[in-house]
């Protein structure tokens, strides 16, 4: 009989053991599947999100921040719903039973599951090529829940946060620039290593964004598919996009501009009657989240960006795409 | 601009024009989460399993095969509770974006998915090495949830259908017999390639069975399973085993016994009282599944296997261990 040092078992019981308890699981972690209370009423909002090593993050990046980001980018997709999360589940393949890896992968996935109250209810630990899968849950009233259709022309688009800081962070991991910073460096990194998912703006925005998406493709892509959904056309000015002090002091408006429509930002880019300027104020002083009007809806399709002097700009590429050949 | 011959956005859209309607289905694919609605009073059971290539299955197995099993093996622990299938995510990590590949993989997962009415509701396309994540999602009324708790000394214990198969088509690919008919071959790796998750089996062993659990690492250890959350032992008659025409044929008793307690099976293994046998027979008939009384629980702890003479056996290895050093 072969006897394991470290089995699926004994990795499943570590995720166990930190799993938070909510009344809404009745029965967690150590089952064939778990059991869950949905709220009458309420309707579910479903979201999953898979990364894999040296596609959406180095394979020696800080395990934490795997974590983390691994459950930010599902939980973003929550927020741009508007949803409030509730359940999670992981499944997650390791090349080796790696438990000083895997220890800190747990405190940078519950660090943020923890803050957000959302309970880990089961999963699936497996050997394979380092990979991360999360899916998640929660929970918005009927008919309240933010769609990417729903943008009219006249609307206004917001964009929360600032752009660029992820894409700027891989950039000069890539490239790097020897007269950058240390503290500047530090701070773009650690929007590119621990997006903040907008769940309390998500949240508030519920009745007054008309439309709504998270930028995880890159600005433009993921506003195409709003207009899309929307079946409407947006036009953008470059120059108002929301930019960190961090990207101002490293890049040039040029450069900063392909930065910030390269994608990971996890910000919510969002339609809003004009009319709803007041509120959103209001919304930004409440939530602590800066919005930034950065263009309008308009009929016909397609986004189409402006740059200091209203001249038609085209990024390099509009955005992440998995497959393509490059 | 760089633009992709098949982008993440065309495999999502192939996808989403297979996935089936259904009325508590609110927001498909194609937005930033579904949104779906419970049934009021109804509780939800969740799993998620991950199966990745050359450790689930070989890398040039048949998509369609992969499609089917990668439901099939969730569909299988939601059988255990004795819920009834709703609704499917599908992560998907692909080393390229083979059309081809994917078009056969999605009519096998589809097959399935469409047998259950499970409708896919969202999913991600990444890069990355061939890795397939299902979530799945059904419904079972309130305190109604077979659970690995819950058998009780005295109890009979079962099985469904026959054990064995898989594990032996497996062996017999890494290890092939020259005088193995190829009729033996193609019904055991029928098993392996395309296991029948036990729904309608499930659903009707609530109320009935004490406890469940799905075999899928291998009978003595997923039992061990339902033992160690019931708090009791059990004793397995492994003549007592069911054994399909195929593994009979193809390997003597000794061989058998070690094919048929190593995993992916996906019958249930479940408890039920002695005098629960009437109602079980019924149960099989309706259900067109053969069951098989396998054993007893006991008192104390852990499973025991006795073969025909009754002396003690154990098996070279108890299950899959997804971590061991072999």
């Amino acid at each position: 009989m072969v006897e394991s040092p470290v089995s699926e078992f004994d990795l499943v019981a570590l995720l166990a053991a930190r799993a938070r308890l909510r009344p809404d699981v009745l029965l967690g972690i150590g089952d064939d599947a778990a059991l869950l209370q949905p709220r009458d009423g309420m309707q579910l909002a479903v979201a999953t999100d898979m990364l894999n090593a040296d596609v959406h993050f180095p394979a020696d990046a800080a395990p934490a921040d795997i974590g983390w980001k691994a459950l930010a980018v599902n939980l973003s997709d929550l927020a741009a719903m508007g949803a409030t999360p509730a359940w999670c589940t992981l499944a997650l393949a390791l090349p080796c039973a790696d438990v000083p890896w895997l220890t800190q992968f747990i405190d940078g996935f519950f660090e943020l599951a923890d803050a957000h109250d959302v309970a880990l209810i089961g999963g699936d630990t497996t050997r394979g090529p380092l990979s991360v899968c999360v899916g998640v849950h929660g929970f918005v009233e009927a008919r309240t829940a933010l769609r990417r259709a729903g943008a009219m022309p006249g609307d206004a688009i917001w964009v929360s946060g600032s752009l660029g800081d992820a894409a700027a962070a891989l950039y000069l991991r890539e490239s790097p620039a020897a007269d950058t910073p240390p503290r500047l460096l530090h701070a773009l990194h650690a929007r590119l290593a621990r997006p903040t998912p907008r769940l309390s703006l998500g949240h508030a925005l519920r009745g007054v964004a008309s439309a709504c998406i998270d930028v995880s493709d890159g600005l433009l892509a993921d506003l195409g598919h709003l207009c899309a959904a929307s079946g409407v056309g947006a036009l953008v000015e470059l120059a108002a996009l929301p930019t960190s002090e961090a990207l101002t002091a490293a890049f040039g408006s040029q450069h900063r501009w392909q930065l910030q429509t390269l994608g990971d930002d996890y910000e919510l880019c969002f339609s809003a009657p004009a009319e709803a300027t007041g509120q959103l104020c209001d919304i930004a002083r409440q939530t602590g989240v800066t919005l930034s009007r950065i263009g309008w809806i308009v009929s016909g399709a397609g986004v189409r960006a402006t740059d200091t002097l209203g001249q038609p700009w085209t990024p390099a590429r509009t955005g992440y795409v998995h497959f393509d050949d490059d």
